[in-house]
Protein backbone atom coordinates (compact mmCIF):
# COMPACT_ATOMS: atom_id res chain seq x y z
CA UNK A 1 0.00 0.00 0.00
CA UNK A 2 1.42 3.41 -0.54
CA UNK A 3 0.74 6.61 1.29
CA UNK A 4 -2.69 7.54 0.84
CA UNK A 5 -1.78 11.29 0.52
CA UNK A 6 1.02 10.68 -2.55
CA UNK A 7 -1.96 8.70 -4.03
CA UNK A 8 -4.06 11.44 -3.85
CA UNK A 9 -1.82 14.00 -5.31
CA UNK A 10 -0.02 12.62 -8.22
CA UNK A 11 -3.59 11.23 -9.08
CA UNK A 12 -5.60 13.93 -8.99
CA UNK A 13 -5.17 14.44 -12.66
CA UNK A 14 -5.09 10.72 -13.61
CA UNK A 15 -7.07 11.19 -16.71
CA UNK A 16 -3.62 13.63 -17.83
CA UNK A 17 -1.42 10.62 -17.58
CA UNK A 18 -3.28 8.82 -20.70
CA UNK A 19 -1.25 9.49 -23.80
CA UNK A 20 -4.65 8.70 -26.23
CA UNK A 21 -4.10 5.66 -28.87
CA UNK A 22 -4.39 8.29 -32.03
CA UNK A 23 -1.50 10.34 -30.81
CA UNK A 24 0.62 7.22 -30.18
CA UNK A 25 2.76 6.17 -33.66
CA UNK A 26 2.40 2.50 -34.41
CA UNK A 27 2.79 -0.38 -36.90
CA UNK A 28 0.98 -3.44 -38.12
CA UNK A 29 2.31 -6.63 -37.37
CA UNK A 30 2.36 -7.09 -40.97
CA UNK A 31 4.34 -3.96 -41.90
CA UNK A 32 7.86 -5.05 -43.44
CA UNK A 33 10.72 -3.96 -41.69
CA UNK A 34 11.79 -1.73 -44.37
CA UNK A 35 8.46 0.26 -43.52
CA UNK A 36 8.97 -0.12 -39.75
CA UNK A 37 12.21 1.49 -39.87
CA UNK A 38 10.70 4.61 -41.75
CA UNK A 39 8.60 5.13 -39.19
CA UNK A 40 11.00 4.34 -36.37
CA UNK A 41 13.02 6.72 -38.03
CA UNK A 42 10.90 9.59 -38.33
CA UNK A 43 9.20 9.38 -35.15
CA UNK A 44 12.29 9.14 -33.18
CA UNK A 45 10.34 7.54 -30.26
CA UNK A 46 12.70 4.49 -29.06
CA UNK A 47 9.85 1.87 -29.05
CA UNK A 48 6.27 2.14 -30.46
CA UNK A 49 3.39 -0.51 -30.32
CA UNK A 50 2.68 -3.14 -33.09
CA UNK A 51 -1.08 -3.51 -33.42
CA UNK A 52 -3.50 -6.25 -36.02
CA UNK A 53 -5.83 -5.16 -38.02
CA UNK A 54 -8.60 -4.74 -35.63
CA UNK A 55 -6.33 -2.64 -33.01
CA UNK A 56 -5.23 -5.13 -30.78
CA UNK A 57 -1.77 -4.64 -28.96
CA UNK A 58 0.02 -7.61 -30.36
CA UNK A 59 3.86 -6.10 -29.38
CA UNK A 60 6.31 -3.10 -29.12
CA UNK A 61 9.39 -2.88 -31.62
CA UNK A 62 12.43 -0.67 -31.04
CA UNK A 63 14.64 0.34 -34.15
CA UNK A 64 17.54 -2.30 -32.10
CA UNK A 65 15.22 -5.54 -33.09
CA UNK A 66 15.12 -3.85 -36.88
CA UNK A 67 18.65 -3.22 -36.86
CA UNK A 68 20.05 -6.66 -35.25
CA UNK A 69 18.77 -8.08 -38.48
CA UNK A 70 21.30 -5.95 -40.68
CA UNK A 71 24.13 -6.94 -39.06
CA UNK A 72 26.09 -9.44 -41.26
CA UNK A 73 29.23 -11.15 -41.00
CA UNK A 74 30.13 -8.74 -44.12
CA UNK A 75 28.79 -5.59 -42.76
CA UNK A 76 25.60 -4.02 -42.83
CA UNK A 77 22.86 -5.79 -45.06
CA UNK A 78 19.68 -4.30 -45.06
CA UNK A 79 18.52 -7.26 -47.36
CA UNK A 80 16.65 -8.87 -44.91
CA UNK A 81 14.53 -5.98 -44.41
CA UNK A 82 11.98 -6.11 -47.98
CA UNK A 83 11.48 -9.86 -46.40
CA UNK A 84 10.91 -9.92 -42.55
CA UNK A 85 7.82 -8.31 -40.88
CA UNK A 86 7.02 -6.43 -37.64
CA UNK A 87 5.93 -9.96 -36.40
CA UNK A 88 9.06 -12.07 -36.89
CA UNK A 89 11.10 -9.95 -34.55
CA UNK A 90 8.73 -7.73 -32.43
CA UNK A 91 8.87 -8.17 -28.64
CA UNK A 92 5.25 -9.94 -27.52
CA UNK A 93 5.99 -8.79 -24.03
CA UNK A 94 3.98 -6.31 -23.60
CA UNK A 95 3.88 -4.87 -19.87
CA UNK A 96 -0.64 -3.61 -20.12
CA UNK A 97 -2.40 -2.20 -17.66
CA UNK A 98 -6.35 -2.35 -17.60
CA UNK A 99 -8.24 0.81 -16.94
CA UNK A 100 -8.80 1.85 -14.48
CA UNK A 101 -5.33 1.47 -13.17
CA UNK A 102 -4.29 2.34 -10.08
CA UNK A 103 -1.42 4.46 -9.37
CA UNK A 104 0.64 2.30 -6.87
CA UNK A 105 0.87 -0.38 -10.18
CA UNK A 106 1.76 2.15 -12.65
CA UNK A 107 4.91 3.39 -10.37
CA UNK A 108 5.73 0.03 -9.41
CA UNK A 109 6.00 -0.89 -13.43
CA UNK A 110 7.34 2.33 -14.70
CA UNK A 111 10.80 1.60 -12.62
CA UNK A 112 11.93 -1.45 -15.34
CA UNK A 113 9.77 0.07 -18.39
CA UNK A 114 9.27 3.65 -19.62
CA UNK A 115 5.94 3.81 -20.85
CA UNK A 116 2.94 0.89 -20.27
CA UNK A 117 0.24 0.11 -22.87
CA UNK A 118 -3.22 0.39 -21.59
CA UNK A 119 -5.72 -1.62 -22.96
CA UNK A 120 -9.28 -2.33 -22.19
CA UNK A 121 -11.33 -5.46 -21.43
CA UNK A 122 -10.61 -6.68 -25.09
CA UNK A 123 -7.07 -6.13 -25.39
CA UNK A 124 -7.84 -3.28 -27.73
CA UNK A 125 -5.00 -0.47 -27.68
CA UNK A 126 -6.50 2.60 -25.40
CA UNK A 127 -3.41 4.35 -25.60
CA UNK A 128 0.33 4.40 -23.24
CA UNK A 129 1.34 6.10 -19.73
CA UNK A 130 5.12 7.32 -19.89
CA UNK A 131 7.59 7.78 -16.87
CA UNK A 132 7.40 11.55 -18.78
CA UNK A 133 3.88 12.24 -17.62
CA UNK A 134 4.56 10.58 -13.93
CA UNK A 135 7.81 12.99 -13.50
CA UNK A 136 5.19 16.04 -14.16
CA UNK A 137 3.13 14.93 -11.60
CA UNK A 138 6.07 14.08 -9.19
CA UNK A 139 7.40 17.57 -9.68
CA UNK A 140 3.35 19.24 -8.78
CA UNK A 141 3.61 16.59 -5.79
CA UNK A 142 7.66 18.35 -5.17
CA UNK A 143 6.44 21.81 -4.86
CA UNK A 144 2.66 21.38 -3.56
CA UNK A 145 3.03 18.79 -0.32
CA UNK A 146 4.05 21.45 1.97
CA UNK A 147 1.74 23.83 0.98
CA UNK A 148 -1.66 21.49 0.98
CA UNK A 149 -0.41 19.58 3.89
CA UNK A 150 1.39 19.94 7.06
CA UNK A 151 4.35 17.50 7.33
CA UNK A 152 5.65 16.53 10.82
CA UNK A 153 7.90 13.40 11.52
CA UNK A 154 5.92 10.97 12.81
CA UNK A 155 7.47 10.11 16.87
CA UNK A 156 6.79 6.69 16.80
CA UNK A 157 8.40 5.82 13.75
CA UNK A 158 11.51 3.55 13.91
CA UNK A 159 13.35 3.33 10.39
CA UNK A 160 14.40 -0.48 9.87
CA UNK B 1 11.63 25.49 -3.75
CA UNK B 2 10.06 21.80 -3.64
CA UNK B 3 9.28 20.20 -0.09
CA UNK B 4 11.92 20.11 2.43
CA UNK B 5 10.39 16.23 3.22
CA UNK B 6 10.33 15.56 -0.39
CA UNK B 7 13.69 16.60 -0.90
CA UNK B 8 15.32 14.71 1.89
CA UNK B 9 13.36 11.47 0.98
CA UNK B 10 13.74 11.66 -2.52
CA UNK B 11 17.22 12.19 -1.35
CA UNK B 12 18.77 10.43 0.92
CA UNK B 13 20.25 7.74 -1.24
CA UNK B 14 20.83 10.69 -3.54
CA UNK B 15 24.62 9.04 -5.06
CA UNK B 16 22.62 5.98 -5.56
CA UNK B 17 21.27 8.48 -8.57
CA UNK B 18 24.59 8.20 -10.70
CA UNK B 19 25.42 5.48 -13.09
CA UNK B 20 28.89 5.80 -13.06
CA UNK B 21 31.26 6.33 -16.76
CA UNK B 22 32.07 3.14 -16.71
CA UNK B 23 29.05 1.29 -16.69
CA UNK B 24 27.35 3.39 -19.29
CA UNK B 25 28.04 2.27 -22.82
CA UNK B 26 29.48 4.99 -25.24
CA UNK B 27 30.92 5.73 -28.60
CA UNK B 28 33.59 8.26 -29.64
CA UNK B 29 33.32 11.13 -32.02
CA UNK B 30 35.43 9.82 -34.61
CA UNK B 31 34.04 6.44 -35.02
CA UNK B 32 31.99 5.53 -37.73
CA UNK B 33 28.53 4.80 -38.16
CA UNK B 34 28.63 0.78 -39.19
CA UNK B 35 30.94 0.90 -35.66
CA UNK B 36 28.03 2.91 -33.44
CA UNK B 37 25.12 0.75 -35.19
CA UNK B 38 26.72 -2.03 -34.54
CA UNK B 39 27.17 -0.62 -30.33
CA UNK B 40 23.58 0.67 -30.31
CA UNK B 41 22.09 -2.22 -31.74
CA UNK B 42 23.73 -4.60 -29.28
CA UNK B 43 23.28 -2.54 -26.07
CA UNK B 44 19.72 -1.84 -26.56
CA UNK B 45 19.78 1.62 -25.40
CA UNK B 46 17.59 3.99 -27.10
CA UNK B 47 20.72 7.13 -26.84
CA UNK B 48 24.56 6.79 -25.21
CA UNK B 49 26.86 9.47 -24.67
CA UNK B 50 29.41 10.50 -27.28
CA UNK B 51 33.18 10.89 -25.74
CA UNK B 52 36.05 12.33 -27.26
CA UNK B 53 39.55 10.41 -26.63
CA UNK B 54 39.41 12.68 -23.13
CA UNK B 55 36.57 11.58 -21.96
CA UNK B 56 34.70 15.03 -22.52
CA UNK B 57 30.89 15.02 -23.77
CA UNK B 58 30.31 15.85 -27.10
CA UNK B 59 27.01 14.56 -28.10
CA UNK B 60 24.42 11.99 -27.54
CA UNK B 61 23.85 9.49 -30.52
CA UNK B 62 20.65 7.55 -30.55
CA UNK B 63 19.68 4.75 -33.53
CA UNK B 64 17.32 7.08 -35.50
CA UNK B 65 20.38 9.32 -36.29
CA UNK B 66 22.03 6.51 -37.79
CA UNK B 67 19.04 4.96 -39.87
CA UNK B 68 18.28 8.63 -40.75
CA UNK B 69 21.59 8.51 -42.89
CA UNK B 70 19.95 5.19 -44.49
CA UNK B 71 16.77 6.84 -46.34
CA UNK B 72 17.00 7.19 -50.04
CA UNK B 73 15.07 7.49 -53.11
CA UNK B 74 15.43 3.92 -53.83
CA UNK B 75 14.83 2.28 -50.29
CA UNK B 76 17.44 1.57 -47.46
CA UNK B 77 21.08 2.91 -47.99
CA UNK B 78 23.45 1.43 -45.71
CA UNK B 79 26.55 3.07 -48.57
CA UNK B 80 27.25 6.25 -46.14
CA UNK B 81 27.67 4.55 -42.79
CA UNK B 82 31.14 3.56 -43.52
CA UNK B 83 31.91 7.45 -44.62
CA UNK B 84 30.03 9.10 -42.05
CA UNK B 85 31.24 9.55 -38.27
CA UNK B 86 29.09 9.63 -35.15
CA UNK B 87 30.23 13.80 -35.16
CA UNK B 88 28.67 14.12 -38.80
CA UNK B 89 25.06 12.91 -36.95
CA UNK B 90 25.17 13.29 -32.93
CA UNK B 91 23.13 16.04 -31.24
CA UNK B 92 25.14 18.33 -29.60
CA UNK B 93 22.45 19.73 -27.26
CA UNK B 94 23.32 17.55 -24.51
CA UNK B 95 21.24 18.24 -20.81
CA UNK B 96 24.24 18.37 -18.33
CA UNK B 97 24.24 18.78 -14.99
CA UNK B 98 26.97 19.37 -12.24
CA UNK B 99 28.05 17.43 -8.18
CA UNK B 100 26.89 18.29 -6.10
CA UNK B 101 23.74 18.36 -7.63
CA UNK B 102 19.84 19.36 -6.62
CA UNK B 103 16.90 17.04 -6.52
CA UNK B 104 14.81 19.91 -7.75
CA UNK B 105 16.99 20.17 -10.56
CA UNK B 106 16.74 16.54 -11.63
CA UNK B 107 13.56 16.01 -11.50
CA UNK B 108 12.76 19.35 -13.19
CA UNK B 109 15.41 18.03 -16.45
CA UNK B 110 13.76 14.85 -16.42
CA UNK B 111 9.95 15.56 -17.47
CA UNK B 112 11.66 16.59 -20.75
CA UNK B 113 14.87 14.35 -20.99
CA UNK B 114 15.40 10.64 -20.35
CA UNK B 115 18.18 10.83 -18.43
CA UNK B 116 21.10 13.76 -17.43
CA UNK B 117 24.84 13.56 -18.05
CA UNK B 118 26.73 14.07 -15.05
CA UNK B 119 29.90 15.76 -16.19
CA UNK B 120 32.66 17.16 -13.61
CA UNK B 121 34.12 21.31 -13.81
CA UNK B 122 36.40 20.10 -16.61
CA UNK B 123 33.53 18.41 -18.69
CA UNK B 124 34.46 15.02 -17.86
CA UNK B 125 31.98 12.67 -18.34
CA UNK B 126 31.23 11.36 -14.86
CA UNK B 127 28.19 9.38 -15.50
CA UNK B 128 24.11 9.33 -16.25
CA UNK B 129 20.57 10.04 -13.75
CA UNK B 130 18.08 8.15 -15.43
CA UNK B 131 13.99 8.26 -14.86
CA UNK B 132 14.54 4.63 -13.58
CA UNK B 133 16.33 5.39 -10.68
CA UNK B 134 14.57 8.56 -9.85
CA UNK B 135 11.45 6.22 -10.22
CA UNK B 136 13.03 3.80 -7.55
CA UNK B 137 13.09 6.80 -5.56
CA UNK B 138 9.63 8.15 -5.89
CA UNK B 139 8.54 4.45 -5.40
CA UNK B 140 10.14 4.19 -1.96
CA UNK B 141 8.59 8.12 -0.84
CA UNK B 142 5.04 7.09 -1.79
CA UNK B 143 5.63 3.49 0.39
CA UNK B 144 6.96 5.31 3.22
CA UNK B 145 5.88 8.89 3.22
CA UNK B 146 3.00 8.50 6.03
CA UNK B 147 5.11 6.15 8.15
CA UNK B 148 8.18 8.40 8.75
CA UNK B 149 5.73 11.23 9.09
CA UNK B 150 2.21 12.80 10.25
CA UNK B 151 0.76 14.22 7.25
CA UNK B 152 -2.59 16.23 7.73
CA UNK B 153 -4.11 18.48 5.55
CA UNK B 154 -2.88 22.13 6.17
CA UNK B 155 -5.43 24.37 7.25
CA UNK B 156 -4.54 27.60 6.02
CA UNK B 157 -4.81 25.94 2.38
CA UNK B 158 -6.29 27.60 -0.44
CA UNK B 159 -6.44 25.80 -3.68
CA UNK B 160 -5.57 28.40 -6.87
Amino acid sequence: MISKVVEKMLGSRKNSYLIPADMVANVSESNHLNHALLVLTKVKYAKIPVLDKKQHIKGLLSLSMITDTMLGLNGIDPSHLTRLTVADVMDTEVPTIHQPYDIEEILHLLVNQPFLVVVDDDSLFKGIITRREVMKEVNYLAHELEKEYEVKPNPGYVKI
